[in-house]
């Protein structure tokens, strides 16, 4: 696997190499970036089709593999869409001139090379290269196997742009998607200078534990709606029935309904056909079951599914004596993505809203909303659910470093 | 070691009673704890005793454990200044309205539970529980076992405090000093938001190998002076001597000297009896040690003593034909920490501050200004050589992480 490490080093060149270039070069190469897309269109079709024909055309996942007109033309359009971003590099943070003269500046710059490890969706490889270029940094690019057909097309449209722009085609590259490549990633400590892991809790877990690479970790999400006895229940209802329902597949939708006690009889009743109508199973606690035993697919919950992030339409139900309970049960299960509170008492929700340590905390409003484009950053890599650099939506603005400028004429210490 | 889990999880509570803490009250601890250390002098001096009488006092280390009249004096003033820095922590970083009508706040908050690793001076731990206080942060202390009665003394003291001042004991809590404790830590994913490592390059390894927890890297430098052919020679040897001698034990302190072959012979000339006069060894390339031979006591120089972080009076002197080998030197070896140039040629200059990819990049100025308090930060936890969160000075300002409040009216998505 030489050739991986030579891969690698070429890309740290290459990231050197881009800082040369500028704005307007990298706007340009990410407009003609997205007319490429659709100009090969039909060959990134042919390529995705060599793919999906390998997949079982029932799974849930080939569908997510698969690319369609429609498809490319939206990460043709999310391409251009980042190319209207702000460069967030070049950046001043701080500017002051010290008791001895020395002038200091602190400006943002690009991190250099960034990795990706990601699953089968094949856009992935145009948006995080997109961004990567649009923040000045190069990148590494590690799919699965499964897309690999659509991941050659990509790569081979993006290194012709690149160096049609006169920019490097280094700067962008693709890894063989043997699983084995990542190791070669984990160690280039001298090379790569963080590790974005896009995909399941297995994958983000794995990378977590090998990587001397910093990683910024994206994902898991154990999202819960907590509806206080002072909430306006048909509100309440309608903010469930939507954080967990409108997209069930992703990080941000609920997976645990929290509901006072002194409340838990008339909201569930209002809940119930809501949550039925969109196929949804509970898992509950005693005092819930027996409320919704009749108006909905209904088990018995168990720790286990207090701490489930379940993708799907199933989730959990807990009531609570009040706010302190519904807190604990949170810092027992929260991943620390997304966590809402559902009342008409505005002090019980800044408590709440201050209290819960999570990347977005919300009044009265879906947990769906964490996302880069809903608040207004533009693309993002992923969610962050950790708390160093990048918290919550992962976009544009956190592709950067900081570097201290120090001019002096002469000074020493 | 169910008792280490125990501390963990106590620290975690502790870290989210702290939240309610006011500004005063932390204020005030902190004063608290300044005039205890004067106050409990005796018992200190006492304890450390004990810990300096087991070591060989000829050995440099043991003199970074020993604690002084003066040093405690020190460390006491030190804690005032932190108690007079702003709390980093509530800060309002972006405040914008959705077309929905969501309000989105972002805001840093404390990062929770903050762990340091650290070696045999006793003042990292007031240093680190003052700095983690000040933020809003809980802290869990692992010394080394030179310095156990130091740190338990020490220990003694700040939880007196705390509980005087209406504080969680549990705010601050010391680790054994035995080396498995840190294992416990490096788990925790669940209690602790951070691990900071401070000491030597073999514990940051085996931190940054072991912990699942995200890690901050302080610390190794493998610092240049770059002194370009238009350089003021007097200015740059200078600069150079300050660099190299004036603290070698330090990371920000320089390790090679590298010099533009066709002023070589001439700026060696000028160099040489400011670094003999401070007992500099020096390791030279060829043209370098042709110069220096009868001035200096100088080697050979191998690739080794330029990937070296000598932290002694030792150095390494390198010959190039330009900035753009020197660039190329400096790429291969730098850790990225500090890198200076010293040149009369303003747009080179630039071209270095722009190129290097370094925490501090220094025109004209020694490298040993890198440090919070130089830099007007105040006190730090140690100089960050990652990209992510902190880089250069890590202080107060980066002991949060951000969170996104969001009020709505009942808005799905």
């Amino acid at each position: 696997m030489l050739s991986i490490t030579k891969t690698i080093i070429k890309t740290r060149q290459a990231s050197i190499a881009l800082q040369a270039a500028t704005d307007k070069q990298i706007k340009k190469t990410l407009n003609d970036l997205a007319a490429a897309l659709l100009q090969h269109s039909v060959a990134i079709l042919r390529a995705n089709a060599k793919d999906v024909a390998k997949q079982d055309a029932a799974n849930p996942r080939t569908d997510r593999l698969l690319l369609t007109p429609a498809r490319i033309k939206a990460i043709s359009d999310s391409i251009k869409k980042v190319s209207r971003l702000p460069m967030p590099g070049g950046k001043s943070l701080d500017r002051r001139v010290l008791k001895n003269g020395l002038k200091l500046q602190r400006i943002t710059t690009p991190l250099g090379v960034v990795a990706a490890i990601y699953e089968s969706r094949p856009n992935v490889t145009y948006d995080i290269a997109a961004l990567c270029l649009r923040s000045g940094n190069a990148c590494l690019l590690k799919g699965s196997s499964e897309a690999d057909n659509s991941n050659k097309a990509a790569i081979k449209i993006i290194k012709q742009v690149l160096t049609d722009n006169g920019l490097p085609a280094d700067a962008v590259n693709l890894l063989p998607s043997a699983r084995e490549t990542v190791n070669h990633l984990f160690t280039a400590t001298k090379y790569i200078d963080v590790i974005i892991p896009r995909g399941s809790n297995g994958l983000i877990e794995y990378v977590r534990k090998n990587s001397l690479v910093p990683v910024i970790e994206t994902g898991a999400g154990v999202c819960h709606v907590y509806v206080h006895e002072a909430a306006d229940l048909e509100m309440a209802a309608n903010i469930v029935v939507n954080a967990k329902t409108s997209r069930p597949s992703v990080c941000n939708a609920m997976d645990t309904v929290i509901v006072d006690r002194s409340v838990a009889a008339e909201f569930l009743d209002i809940l119930a056909p809501g949550l039925k109508e969109k196929g949804v199973i509970a898992y509950a606690d005693k005092t819930a079951y027996a409320v919704l035993k009749n108006k909905l697919t209904v088990y018995k919950a168990t720790a286990k599914h207090y701490a489930t992030e379940f993708l799907s339409l199933h989730c959990a139900v807990k009531t609570v004596s009040g706010i302190e309970e519904a807190l604990k049960h949170i810092q027992t299960y929260s991943t620390r993505h997304s966590e809402a509170i559902v009342t008409s008492d505005k002090k019980l929700a800044q408590q709440f809203l201050r209290t819960v340590d999570a990347a977005a905390v919300y009044h009265n409003a879906s947990t769906r909303f964490t996302d880069g484009e809903e608040f207004g950053l533009g693309a993002e890599v992923g969610i962050s659910t950790q708390k160093l650099h990048a918290r919550g939506p992962f976009a544009l603005e956190k592709l950067v470093t900081e570097k201290w400028i120090v001019e002096g004429r002469g000074q020493v210490r």
